[in-house]
């Protein structure tokens, strides 16, 4: 009984006839420290470069996720080593720091994270002063254009990421992301409180086998497109994020600028194309309602 | 036409039937800095100690509340001003920048921030150091326990943090929160993208107002329930928090440790009591489910 990524407690449920105590599971949060640790092997160096409260499991795909969609890495022989750190904690042995090493040699430009913040204060913080910022850390990217999605295969995608949630209908409590192919097919589902730590986690696991750009892949994700998930999406050259929920101003003009397609609001039987409709086929026939 | 916080754009619906061109309505998303200014008039300085994603608009409510949650802010009577400031953008002219300014000789730990990060880190990152420092930032907290609200009270907040919201019906794509008394009249509700957010908004303008510690009041959000929803409520004094949502583990390990109440699955015929049970008036009869 009780799931690695849940807690169990005794809780009160009230309804309208009456209440009782019952057993119930709460998705996980716990805060994971993500550390870089640079220079040669003799005289190494590391730096604490962030803090983030996530469902513990896959911490190691969480923080190289997180280091590609911040623009500090870009390809996987820039790093030596991936690591979870300190003390054990729960049956399931987590551990609450991931430690990512570069190979020696290699220079990340450690101070990206604080000059991102810095730079933008000083210009008075306007959304153009960031999405400059961002079109410098991803000049290198080129977003796939050469693909298309049938529209039915785009309202299904929300239904086969709810199939690949183990845990969501336990606690209700966690976001999903997944990584899909163009055919609507899961190449990898992962969930977590915080919704940008899922998306962190499916991106930094296909990053360390090696197979960004994600130039022909889509990323779903169960709730809302923020900014934050656009800017992720591009940084692992994926070109489309279809939403459950609604996207956000800054998600879409994120899109507008690295030209990706951004859905919103997909259901079983509808969704809203925000802009990139060259990579959706509308005059796919319609996904059939019932079987065969 | 067109609301001050959502940009509208032609998108694309797609349905089973057809496509069209449409006009619609997404939420605003642009970044906020918040800086502090101290020390004597003849020789003020200041520090970015934040940037945060929001919906423009109560953005100096919002930088109040974000100082407040994080343990800076402690009594109206430490600040002699706070200003939005830098250029205006967009029809409204929203600015992207608010400077609170400290009382001279008013001194605030400014390092809190960055220490809570490495005193964490250097122990290895669990929750429980990271219970402990909140324990140290709320010391001074004490939540009061000489109030309940009935079940049937409970019940209906969820429909009147909805009644409330003026822009959610047209963009589905903000979360909503709001101070509630115990008899459950809205007492100010916010919006935002980031739910976070739309919590230091309530919580700053009820500070701004020299109204806290809400010692006698509710805080009700529309999502999720996360440990740092749960700090600030907290650090506002505020006893009980009730999401439409999930709780999180931390999020009940945090309200445990604080003696406060936390409420989820909130729904109109039923909810979950996850701590804090003795302000919960079991024994009142339900809520009416017709009129009169």
């Amino acid at each position: 009984m009780g799931d690695k990524r849940s807690l169990t407690r005794t809780i009160r449920k009230v309804s309208s006839m009456d209440s009782r105590m019952t057993p119930d599971q709460l998705a996980l949060e716990e805060p994971l420290e993500i550390q870089i640790a640079y220079g040669a092997p003799e005289s190494r160096q590391w730096k604490t470069v962030a803090i983030t409260m996530r469902t513990p499991g896959h911490d190691r795909e969480l923080a190289a996720g997180f280091l590609v969609g911040e623009g500090l890495l870009r390809s996987l022989d820039q790093i030596e080593a991936v690591h979870s750190r300190g003390p054990h904690y729960g049956d399931e042995g987590f551990q609450h720091s991931v430690r990512v090493t570069l190979r020696p040699g290699v220079e990340l430009d450690l101070a990206r994270l604080e000059r991102n913040f810095y730079t933008t204060s000083s210009c008075g913080v306007c959304g153009k002063t960031s999405l400059e910022a961002l079109e410098l850390s991803f000049e290198h990217v080129q977003l796939a254009s050469d693909w298309q999605v049938d529209r039915g295969t785009i309202c299904a995608l929300p239904a086969r990421l709810r199939e690949a949630q183990a845990i969501f209908d336990k606690t209700g409590g966690l976001h999903a992301a997944g990584i899909f192919t163009p055919e609507g097919n899961p190449v990898i589902v992962r969930e977590d409180v915080g919704r940008h730590n899922a998306v962190d986690k499916v991106i930094g696991t296909e990053f360390l086998t090696g197979r960004l750009p994600l130039s022909h892949h889509i990323l779903v994700v169960s709730g809302r497109a923020s900014f934050e998930l656009m800017q992720k999406a591009v940084a692992a050259g994926i070109a489309m994020l279809v939403a459950v929920g609604a996207p956000s101003s800054l998600a879409l003009e994120t899109a507008e600028k690295f030209g990706a397609t951004l859905i919103g609001f997909t259901k079983a039987d509808s969704f809203n194309i925000y802009t990139g409709e060259q990579r959706v086929r509308l005059d796919a026939p319609a996904l059939a309602t019932s079987s065969s």
